[in-house]
């Protein structure tokens, strides 16, 4: 038996088990083994866990995994139902579910059952929040790369900085998950003449924000993205990055620096840092 | 005074409180919440609470709600840090914590005390996870409302449907979320004159997959957006939704009713039914 093998078969599992979409026991799971580096941990989400025939698929699944590597499986769920929860707790895996843990303190607080529904969180909700979100992915897709820019009038926030500095995904983000209307505007080289901002961002000083990004980690993007052009140069992406943070400091737009930043970060920290509301949640 | 300033003054206010980003508890927090839907709760989530500066100025604003509403508080946290935890507990909320709750009977499981590391489940992990999503998110951008269909080739899915049925969203969500590459192509009345593929679709078939809606809905969608058109037109929106469920169960492609599900449900139950593993944890 070689020793890769062996490793494969003494892996733990850990299932993110919900009634639901699974999204917020993965992102539970998630924050929960990061605690524990060291650990080989395989991670599986189920979702949709509604009825009787897939518990019982599932059940057979996590003995199976038990089975396997010799080591006891981890449960992390969200599961509304209590006789689905009861099932699961059937099988050998050690068992953490957040309505398990949380709707009785809560339901004691305050004098009243919960309505055990299942998959209210991530559903549609409403009409009203639905097409706000709707029309705030729009408005990022039209408004993107400096695109279109006679609707920044309407924008909540308009992110400035260099290409490939993350401008995209954090407008999208920020549209998704918060409804906010993002535009971006690439700062480039026709606008480094100088240091003053830009004529036509100008009148929309008050709404921007700026990405900031190491010159070595946006060399390493652009790489990817075109090797060894002049734009992916480490000469290139110094000037460029140089360039816009004296112009961001010379306007006074406050920035995040995205280097060791995911997309989450940013787009949350952004808007603390500006104190831009949310417009759905 | 009146009824509306005396609901007000008696809202019971939950704060979703976090050392990193908060959008997890905040997840969760709406889900616990979604169970108790007649408890009017004011709900406030309080990310990068990470020192004693803002867990003072945390504690003071927990106070002050629970001062003028006269009903306990909620904390619904994620905070890594034992010492946070402790403080926070100082105030008379109830107080509800993930990594409490959990990270004790894992520390047990694995034999091993937590690191105690905060902000890793949405930091930026590593470079080729990054690149992954970003790729995807450009991909989704540049392959949105088929703009481009050269790169179909390289699509993990492509959705097909009638405008304004939900594809865009869906695929920015499936790019940012799960990393994968995701095409959409709309239905236009051109290619309704049968009930075939459009000839640009047949070599892909195998990646389709199908978003229907309810033909009201749709109207009521496209109404918001060109209000009194023939776009938007009880029998044209009846008539494009018929003509593509026949066309997609002709060509026998999975679809979804988009009529009633978010945008992170048709994510998720689309990659389940389509067997589409994501690319990125």
């Amino acid at each position: 038996m070689t020793p890769d093998i062996d490793t494969n078969r003494r892996k733990r599992t850990a299932f993110f088990v919900s009634d639901g979409t699974g999204l917020t026991v993965e992102a539970i799971g998630h924050s929960l083994l990061a605690q524990f580096r060291g650990q080989s941990v395989e991670q599986v989400t189920l979702p949709y866990i509604d009825s009787d025939t897939k518990v019982t698929q599932v059940l057979r699944r996590i003995e199976a995994a038990a089975e396997e590597s010799g080591l006891q499986p981890i449960i992390i769920s969200s599961i509304v139902s209590d006789q689905i929860r009861r099932q699961l707790h059937q099988c050998s895996a050690l068992m953490l579910d957040v309505f398990e843990s949380y709707l009785a303190p809560l339901a004691n607080l305050f004098g009243t059952d919960p309505a055990h529904t299942v998959g209210i969180s991530h559903g549609i909700a409403n009409d009203q929040r639905y097409s706000e979100r709707i029309d705030a992915v729009h408005f990022a897709m039209d408004n993107d790369d400096g695109r279109r820019t006679r609707e920044f009038e309407r924008a909540d926030v308009i992110l400035v900085g260099v290409s490939r500095s993350g401008k995209t995904p954090t407008c999208l983000y920020l549209a998704l998950q918060f409804g906010l209307r993002a535009a971006n505007y690439p700062i480039t080289e026709e606008d480094m003449d100088s240091t003053a901002l830009p004529k036509i961002l100008r009148p929309f000083q008050h709404k921007l924000f700026g990405l900031t990004i190491d010159p070595k980690r946006l060399m390493s993007i652009r790489q990817e993205r075109r090797a060894n052009s002049r734009y992916a140069s480490p000469e290139q992406c110094e000037f460029e990055v140089r360039q816009v943070e004296q112009m961001l400091r010379r306007a006074q737009i406050p920035s995040l620096d995205a280097t060791e930043l995911s997309i989450e970060e940013l787009a949350t920290r952004l808007m603390s840092q500006a104190g831009i509301e949310r417009k759905i949640s």
